[in-house]
């Protein structure tokens, strides 16, 4: 049995905090279980050099987390003077899984920012930064709606994310970090509220896995996805 | 009259939440205001080259904004691959601040991390820093003498810090934002809870002040940390 | 139809000269279609610090690419002081993905390194790499086993990487370059010779895909895999 | 009793030698017992982005020390790679201390390059160079308006600076390096010729300092800041 | 007697194999022995800021090695963050070698980047570097006359290098890596078709050299650049 | 004629003065015409990894300028987080050229340091800081001699270097900046005492130049030598 009883099939209890800061336009604090990221979105006037006089915006994100979010003090990427290899991996995720609901083409010449920042770490952080993401980020568009900065919404569809892991051949939906450190595979998927992907990654730790494993894995990923969308649902108050 | 009826002489609403964090070992949220301070402190079992062999301990701080604390972003440090000399400035008074009511010598030779991230920016980021700090490391230093890590509590006294400015002539206590930018005279403030002083830093923003000036300043600083030791006391349910 | 009448389901001209470079003890130069890389394996005497006095080995991989193996000159990633996040993402990939197929614990405290150099690119670089990397790896496993430095080939099974893609409603085996930058879905995969998985990303680079295109994706790379490991089985001369 | 009979309340003799460098507009060798420093003031035509369109000018500076100034040699920051903090947290001190003297808004859209090179030091390096690059600021100026690139002086005042001590309970003015490390408070205070304050800095590197303590000290920075200012005026030959 | 019955006067078997890369104007794989290096010539259309509104072009020039390309593993410069003082040191030796026969007032304000990879080193890269180079400069330049691009062929002259080192008192031609580690005298020289010298770098390893001895070995290199020019002008089916 | 009435074969004035900083064991300014440079050298008790239980000795230089010294200011090499290739390749010539003259197995594990800092650049800085160096150094030789250290003066013998430069076709020696910016040739020449070679460096900057000129340069360097190494001999008060 798994902490606080829950199922193999259940994802952690999950908390948004929608207006968690006063400065950005929107910005939520996402809890799933011990994991805690504050997920802003904000606009700025400008686009990367490739989207210039294109008519296009942009939409790019950013991760970090804090040196005491892990049980050991992990050191500040700005002390070390670079970015780490699975900090740009996380980031480059995050930013193509927002970009896949959003229509680039309907705000402007502008840059949306997400910004990831991970409080406390419990295992799942990648996939709570891009489910709380898609709510700060229809927020920020709620705002541009009202302020008359864009005709409709620029959003297509629902997006969020989920892990899957394989833990001594049973299949478990949305690891916490023990679990996370003893499972043989490791999955994130990306789905949109439709049920449709947008990103699979699935990872072998140790064993490799089997054809019919695999489709079970991404079964599993779906139910908790149909979870996480209810629930964004619920927090944005009915239809975006 | 300044936001929220506040006098010159007030400082702001103070909140100081303990054990906000799972992981560190002293970890505190401290709000004045709107501007809100994670303050950790964790302890790791080694020191710096020049103290090998010593048999004395160090204290180190490090500080970050997010970068939607501020009214604008600001680029995050290790994006940039380098810290900004603000920073530096910062985390090198946090440090000396703290070192100076600690005995080093009294905990072995270990290193003491102080990390504060700055979640939202209302002025006074570096003074709550260090009011926020010395809660967490006083809770650090607990959980160290009940492990028998330490003999007695390896703490001198308390220390906290207050801003205070002169605004068309007038002087004001705790400056949120909007106050600081429009000041001509700033000065932090970081003492004891016995009233000694350990850092006193005072700049003509725009114009040079007199020796009255300077003396009057001081004192109302003091009425700041006064009040400020006694929310310590409190929080920390009597004397560390 | 595709270049030189390729079908939907083929996967490229493939072609690895072994032995390429004189130095290394396992180095190819591996050709699919115009994507060249060169794909060497060498043996330090050392592990990183976490697996000091573990008696395990370890492997890593570094990718790179020529400023003119594109279309574009690409920026040294040298003179720009740092590594992207594109180069983080793929030698990570390519370091786990020999991992997964390596018996870490045969072969003594020692660290195999794994570079990739793509001299000239026309779409799946890190595929090829993969393919490549595994043969550079057991001929430098065949010279351990011969110099009696292990006891028997590390290596647990065969692994290589191709690339699946939906252009235009077809799915498409092993994409070229024009192709890859016309797909709207793009997965990459990675299995064993025995047909289990090690890594399997899939990305909507335009529109999510369906459950139903997923599984078709995962069944033609296996096709295609198939295909590479009989090369990689010819070009070893039979069994490793 | 000090080095060289000193007295408690008497700074060390100082030699400022004008035009000291062929290049720069105004550059000075200042001398404070054996601390040497290389002050410079340089004009470029541009000012920062914020100032961009604005008519104003400004000022900014730089530190450094020879690997050879400090008795242990210090290594090259260039060869490092990055500024320390102390460096950052000095040459933003001499920054804003000689603006607080200069009208920005006299010269234009300029800026005046300070570089402060630390040729040998012995205790005081950032105090000499603040009263310095006065003289060598002095000098720019005069040659800007000889040339009728200003209408008047930009400089509203003298700007010096010196710092105070306190070693074993007493106070003492100028410290050099061997008092400056075994002092327990350590106070470094920018003023006007007119006797103004631009910058307070009082630090307890070991015990906490009392009220009192603190306007003893303040005052005899003062008496320092008198002499010093006689100095600068006796090189400038009078009123600049 | 050298390797493969080479007498000292001779240089290795060359071999320029052109159009070796599929993307850049001009590319070439040049094998000295067993140093193989892989030479491009792109044109970009832009210049440096010091020749904006000028007319004139520039040429500059980058250099580095693959991991394994020699013996022992070299670290990629990408990874260490910084480009190494032998790397600057070559590849601007390069770029003024190029430089001094090329006539860039003839091809507008455009910049040549000359990318030198070495790929297996035995000695002699940076001569290979130059040799190669100045053949895939001319294909370029070829391909720029055809389109129309520029009037004239922009080449004053054929330019090749090559080393001379004394081991052992005895004067040898076209150091390999072994050679070169021996010798107590180590010379770089690079000289025009017509015989005139570009740069002459000689070096004392060991010991010092004598005016007859620097005599002796720049005749000695003048013999290695004709065979040089010669196998240029082959390769090149005659005249530029 | 040139500055100064200075024939074409003659050197600029030079002076040494010896003993110039308090800290270093040894430590020179030298000035030639408006060139000075500050030359130190100092010991540490360590010496890089290559040479650990050798029982040889190291020796390395460190070269910068103030951003001053230049008639345009120059930025700092540490503001911009990187050495320059210019630095790099100068600070590796002083090196090679002193260690050309020094005996590595004569004093222990240690490391010489030579640290060349332009406080004022009018030309030649590269040599100027080589003829300076080797003063430093043996001061720090006779020091390290007088307190046992080392058995006898680990010096094979003088080294100094010297420019030589073709103007409009005339051979200069010792060319100041506004010589320098005009020649079509320079050659820096790094000679011993004894008249023999160690480094030699020529280079046509606009020119190709024929053997007859290379030989003239050659010549003359050596008359320029001759008389640095006189002026060395009185500095140091005959043989060293």
């Amino acid at each position: 049995m798994r902490k606080n009883d829950r199922r193999h099939d259940e994802i952690r209890d999950v908390k948004i905090t929608r207006n968690y800061l006063k400065h950005p336009q929107g910005s939520v604090l996402i809890e799933m279980g011990d994991t805690k990221v504050i997920c802003t979105a904000t606009l700025e006037e400008r686009v990367p050099p490739f989207l210039k006089n294109s008519g296009k915006g942009w939409l790019t994100a950013e991760y970090a987390m804090l040196p005491m979010a892990t049980q050991e003090r992990n050191k500040r990427e700005a002390a070390q003077g670079r970015i780490g290899g699975r900090t740009h991996e996380i980031q480059r995720l995050i930013g193509r899984s927002l970009r896949a609901v959003t229509d680039l083409e309907s705000f402007g010449e502008n840059t949306v920012y997400i910004d990831c920042d991970v409080i406390q770490a419990d295992g799942g952080t990648r996939t709570a930064s891009i489910t709380g993401s898609f709510v700060a980020l229809a927020d920020l568009f709620r705002k541009m709606k009202e302020e008359g900065r864009c005709g409709s919404m620029p959003l297509l569809d629902y997006v969020s994310a989920v892990s899957v892991g394989i833990i001594n051949d049973t299949l478990m939906l949305d690891l916490e970090y023990v679990e996370d450190s003893q499972a043989d595979v490791d999955m994130n998927v990306v789905m949109t509220g439709m049920g449709k992907f947008i990103e699979v990654q699935g990872t072998a730790e140790k064993v490799p896995f089997s054809r019919d494993r695999l489709t079970e894995m991404i079964e599993l990923a779906g139910r908790g996805i149909q979870a996480l969308t209810e629930i964004q649902k619920q927090t944005l108050g009915g239809q975006f």
